[in-house]
């Protein structure tokens, strides 16, 4: 699967092949994230970057990727801009819209929309998140940071242990995460949720039946004694039926420096789909944990912008070609990582 | 009239022979659109593609007309951002941020906002719509798709047989699109809307007075028996004087294959400025026509970027430069079109 | 100090020598902003353009200088879109958000948010405004429209004399004006406003200490009888605790063409920070003056423009690089002066 032309819907449309192709497509775009190149292989290309649903960091980070690959970006941000309001199917605005791009970045909080769209759309078109249901780019950006921080130690994905945290019932980016690493070898998953934010039973059975272990408890402590990585997720408060039914639930699990030390293994790497929740009542990840080197959840968000440059490439077949367009950076580039 | 350093307000600056001149720009403008080959004519040059209410896919179609002859745009899309909400005049906020940019889009509920605007801005603007008053480049874009849709069938404008259907009153669309066919010879109109949502007198008699053929009645089905093309308006809410009030007038009018096929000369081609409303009590066009081969609706939105290029070009007087600054295009461009 | 990679969230950074180096770069600029060359000097940079609070003509002002630099622009243009509301701690998304972009200019309504941005950034931060605190690029671009307007007299800044007039209290424009004016020799402030409204004492005992010849009065009109400059202010409603306590002041001083024949020295400049307020009950700077070429408001905006080129050429160290990538300009650019 090359993915030239097709539209990027679901995890479920990638086997392992692909992610590591995904993968070593990102890697190569690490010169020109990190300024010491610039490519203009896309070049007069033009991206709708279209978000009927606020999310500031995706929206600028396929906006960046775009432009980092020499492409415009034309966006809209705003669901009552939008013709909907006068009655427009979300087919006729698909195929209106999609007239004016050469690719498309959708995201809408109605689960099913985005590959509605994409059905009646000119070009190709890439989830940005469709609600609880799927966020392809994130799940692919949370597996490729797996694949960077084991790579550290000398090892791969294949054996992984890893603790998901937190609310495991509404969070998506676990959910995609758990069907990526699903198709590696051996992973063990310890699945720790406060009561009532189990995670789906469909999501474990297929771990179980494709051969991985899975543990599941009510108890954050116990859950990362022996992991590779924690990847800790804040309570979803949109997904709940009201914000009272959302604050019982927060505040529960709460990863600081004291616990990590108590309970981690040395190393052990911190993931998180980010925004987390800094907020007394909440922080399921406490700002205490930012001087550890093993946090890794901005390395994350670093990483967005190179898988996100690999879709891009894929997608509108340039793979090849970024590297001829290539130039050196002559401004000042010296990206720093504050304390 | 060569339009160079020209404002684009109304449609009333065009005599038939700057509208022939804007369509054969137009046409030479597709292999850009249609992305065999990219422009870098405007490389530097920057819109201010200023939207003071919403209007998604006209703020998309001006911006990305303007990337793909190489311009920068920078864009506002709401009213509330602005410097008004503090008492600034109309005419300070033009003076300054024409400053900014070599064109200006302008988008604004207020009919003659503008001119005003133009009036005091240091470079030229086009007006992307004033309230009920004008929306020059969507006539356009209307008849340029006559021309093309004519010339399939080796016919020009002239002695063309239209039928105009629905809100003839509010639609600013239709009063602009009768005001061009009026420059050409021996037009047929058929208008048709229900009782109370007539043309209004002064654009009926001077069609008249131009020596074409006008018939009005309250009869859709009648109307479009022996015509050349239909266009079909949605009821224009938003100028009514309340929603109930123009709810009294939605679904009385409403064309779907049935009628169509029952009614119509074959290769009839259908119309409509878009959005169309396809709640299920308006439904003025219906979605079985999809699968019509004559219905013309997204041929017109991808004609807009073609005239909107043209325009550009004009007023920034790089008509005879474009292919000048012509590439090849090296990405995946397959445009399809859906079912 | 030559300010390569440094963030810019205070006039306080500048010496008198910084103050000139910015303003004989922004000279240097001219070609660019007046559009008879284009230069493409940071060709593949990002600038992410954060704007937490509105403010179209700044946001606008800088998004544009970039571009006129061959820089790609991001943005975000409203407080609701981030993921603040999701307990997401300022640090996080300034270490998020730099990481998409070679640098940002934010706007916030809190004061300090700025700097505390910076303090997280991987990526230099140019404050565009936070609240009543700083907004550095507005004071320099004013006192470079200062030097301009002088030079045109054949002189310097040393020796001036200027009123301040209107809210003094709440202008941070003005406070800050007055701080770079401090830099030079033998300044006479006349500072004139409302009864409650007068600058704050550590303003103008800082000037005392400096050498600065300063007075103090209610008088419109006493106030700006042997000035070289009149610097008008509007009221500062959004100070206020309320917009009835705003709107005791509102309308108190009023310049018009009739006080500034009658009160003014021939060839007195007039500046504006603007917006200015043109409802009846404000007008602190009438439309009368429009015509009257010492009213230099526009030429301010205008400046504007080349100062933030100056800061990001200077930040992003490419001022000796600018004229290397510059290349005529083959479209129509004649920038013309409404009446």
């Amino acid at each position: 699967m090359d993915f030239v032309g097709q539209s990027i819907l679901s995890v479920d449309q990638f086997e392992r092949a692909d992610v590591e192709r995904v993968f070593d497509i990102a890697d190569a775009m690490a010169p020109y994230a990190h300024r010491t190149h610039i490519t203009r292989v896309l070049r007069g290309a033009i991206l709708s970057n279209m978000f009927f649903e606020p999310s500031t960091r995706t929206r600028i980070s396929f906006g960046s990727a775009f432009n980092l690959l020499g492409g415009e970006v034309r966006e809209t941000t705003e669901i009552r801009e939008t013709s909907f309001a006068k009655g427009e199917s979300l087919q006729d605005t698909a195929r209106v819209l999609s007239g004016y791009s050469d690719i498309v970045v959708m995201r809408h909080p109605q689960p099913g929309s985005v590959s509605a769209f994409a059905g009646a759309s000119r070009v190709p078109v890439i989830n940005g998140g469709d609600g609880a249901n799927e966020h392809p780019s994130q799940a692919l950006l949370d597996l490729y940071t797996v694949r960077k921080e084991m790579a550290v130690l000398g090892r791969g994905i294949d054996g992984l242990r890893i603790a998901l945290v937190g609310d495991l019932k509404y969070g998506r980016a676990v959910h995609s995460l758990c069907k990526l690493l699903g198709l590696f070898s051996r992973v063990a998953f310890n699945l720790a949720s406060p009561p009532g934010l189990e995670a789906p039973p469909e999501i474990t059975e297929r771990l179980q039946t494709q051969g991985h272990v899975v543990q599941q408890s009510h108890h954050l402590e116990r859950s990362i004694h022996h992991v590779d990585i924690v990847y800790v997720t804040r309570t979803q408060e949109e997904r709940f039926a009201s914000p009272a039914e959302a604050n019982r639930y927060r505040g529960l699990f709460r990863l600081n420096q004291a616990v990590y030390t108590e309970h981690c293994e040395p190393n052990t790497v911190i993931m998180h789909p980010l925004p987390r929740d800094s907020r007394s009542e909440a922080r399921e990840l406490d700002d205490d944990l930012n001087a550890n080197p093993n946090l890794a959840i901005f390395r994350q968000t670093d990483n967005g912008v190179l898988v996100r440059m690999a879709l891009f490439a894929m997608v509108l077949d340039v793979v090849d070609q970024v590297h001829q367009h290539a130039m050196p950076v002559t401004w000042y580039t010296g990206k720093r990582t504050p304390r």
